[in-house]
């Protein structure tokens, strides 16, 4: 087709593609969530039907985009780790980003209804998003570490906090400031002494948050229905900061370097 | 609130400030739309309901971000130029990519049944975007044109395309061998004679797409209802490629370099 | 020749394409400088043999990279600035970079001996650099005046420390206290009143630095000898803060986008 | 010290931070040096006395650089590989690029006449240089296996060309001819049957180029003299493509990955 003499300025598109051979991270954060939560009445400290959706949403752009070997989630967030060979776009930064960032947010306002049938959706949500490399096994599952070290963190001063709140009487601000400075051990001795409540007998959903991993030939339950056998994505609740995880799904994060020469000969 | 030994992690983060004095430019295309518009039942050439919505999307986007001096959208993709001196997240790349793409596709998805009121949304549409920096006023403006020109080339070749198609009794095929190689002139020669249609009498929705700029205390018609003045958004159809819209509206692209070093003192 | 399977080791290396139309700046730093004028005998506050020999590197790097259209050089720094249009290297920063420094630190071990005959060179000196991109000419005028701002700053200062310290008698230490806290009329004051030196009538060479640019059929004084015509470059000493220089010398930061489109026509 | 209202410039400056954990490699390259060897009498094929100031200058580099862990270098040009956690300049590219080919320049310049004691050195020569990073080992040992295998195969080109023209009486142009589409095992035939020269009983240096690598308390032969013995520079000309290498100098890749988090911790 013609071109017009415009076209020069393409020049001016930078070129962004990712280190190779290293574990692309997607991190996707609600934006401005404080207000969306009150504004639709999400329930405290933790909404199964905002999870609900965040899991359905996050279980969509699995299914679309195949390079995505493990997706981790909690709160407003969720982290997509692309395989350290993907070729997705190229590996272009700000197609992966804007791509997964839109389809994420499009399938949370697509099934909105599903989770939330008598909430009606007052404005439209969105999600901000990141790219980060990581190079090796080790940091990768450092990073991945360090989300659910901050679900935990995050989910027990909630609890504590709206515990407080809802059932002991404390004004919000009340609650901050008897929450100051304590340790966790301080924060299950009051959940526990005040509230009867064994921080530990809370459901796995809220303190490990939700990690989505592609089934292998199982028989487990799978997050999808109807899907051919290689799609369907596994919703675990489980610690993945131990080795435990890890040493069961070793096809994760699987590295093959070692005969990097060979592949690439012909 | 107590910190991880895993948070090294976020070391991996990469700085990506955009150069300051360049106005970017956050440009918006639909993510597999030739499918999308089958399954949705797109009018063709040109989709009332689907252009009505972009411009909806994108106007809410403009709302939304303060620092958007002007937009301009065609088909399924839209361009927002922020102000050369944006502060918007940093100016951070990744959050304004992100930010913006997400809020579109929300408002797209949020709106959908405004505009396609019969029409099921079958499945969650995306987006994809860039980020691209313009250093002057008068290569940002070939970038609009540029744009502008695309819109009319290929609103030209679907408007004669599909007239072969629909009234001339042609194969999509047949259509595409006799246009091939056809300059504008050949185009119009068709349209004309054939089917007794003058291309400049078309909408000029199509032939020129849409530009979406603030109201400066304007009476126009206003793209929003119910905002406050200076929330206003015009929506127009005019050519934004010769200088005529420029010298009407300065304060777009306005550029107050020559007094920096000043506006930097205190 | 011959490829080895290695070869896809090159995927490695990342694009780093300059933005078109912007003026890049490569500026040059002595490294370990302190160390180095101590060791060679360096007189303070300035020393005529380096600032010669710096002259005469940079001087050397514009011969050499055509498209340097000005240069500003003081103490052990100096500042190249390239066309905005130039395709040096497809403006890849890696090259631009890499090339002006190692030319430069080549010519200044290389013409060591013609300006410090008598001085032997006791190890090899070396440089760091950078590469920054601006704009518009204003702000790199602005780049320019913060240089050689620095340069009248840093010149005041040294001129009266060393007086106290070579002619007052006191240590480095008490000259340094004695300084707190002075403005610039106050060490003019102790430079007038004390030593009799009018800070004024000291060498421009001292206060405004070295700008280095292209005679254009100029029968000025030339840097170079036995150069045909347009390969001379002009060494002053003058104000380029104010618009005079600036008025005077409009080829420098010549700026033709207005034709873009037209140029990129055929 | 005062700062002038100029000092915003500085925000254009662009962050560019290495990404962690990944070896950086610094490439270094003469520029220019078809001519560099002509002028000053270089001998075909290989110059032991530009071999051995190449390899002068790199040791210098790996002295003041203590985070280059082995350095590979052939013909004009040496890789520098940094340690996968070093910090030097806090990562920063620009300056560790600088940096280091300003040094590698200056001390070729500074040590020439040591190697060409009786070729003065006509005009200041250059390098370029480029960092690329490799996020493990096996592909950093690719990335070294790349450079020996075009030593070999740039070496065994170059043997048979200049024992054609010095020898065999042809003409530069007659030998390209007859050498184009020879494969290895042709080239040494021609060597062995019209020179009776064996390829492989050529020297090492030539063959398989100059590692450096630090001693660990070896009582080998060493670069440097009067160093003091954690100063000690290697030099070899071995195979580092097989295994052998590595396994026996296991400290040059050391990889401890795995405790990472812990490290971080406090």
């Amino acid at each position: 087709m013609a071109k017009s003499s415009f076209e020069y300025v393409k020049l001016f598109e930078r070129s962004d593609v990712l280190l190779p051979q290293c574990w692309p991270v997607v991190r996707i954060d609600g934006r401005g969530f404080h207000r969306f939560s009150d504004v639709h009445g999400f329930r405290k400290p933790n909404d199964d039907r905002s999870l609900g959706l965040m899991n359905k949403a996050a279980t969509s752009v699995m299914k679309d985009f195949k390079d995505v070997v493990i997706a981790y989630g909690q709160s407003d967030e969720y982290s997509f780790v692309l395989d350290k060979k993907t070729n997705l776009y190229n590996r272009r930064e700000s197609k992966i980003l804007s791509n997964m960032v839109s389809l994420f947010t499009s399938c949370f306002t697509f099934h909105w209804s599903e989770f939330f049938p008598t909430t009606p959706l007052k404005y439209a949500p969105s999600f901000d998003g990141r790219v980060i490399l990581y190079p090796s096994k080790e940091v990768l599952r450092d990073y991945l570490s360090w989300r659910q070290a901050d679900c935990h963190i995050n989910n027990l001063y909630n609890t504590v906090f709206w515990a407080l709140v809802q059932e002991g009487g404390l004004t919000p601000n009340e609650a901050q400031v008897k929450l100051k400075g304590t340790n966790a051990g301080g924060k299950n001795e009051i959940l526990f002494s005040q509230f009867g409540v064994n921080y530990n007998n809370l459901s796995q959903l809220y303190r490990k948050g939700t990690v989505l991993m592609k089934a292998l030939g199982s028989n487990l339950c799978a997050a999808g229905d109807g899907d051919k056998p290689s799609d369907t994505i596994l919703s675990l609740n489980e610690d993945i900061i131990r080795d435990d995880f890890w040493k069961a799904h070793p096809e994760i994060l699987r590295d093959e370097g070692e005969n990097l020469a060979k592949k690439n000969q012909q």
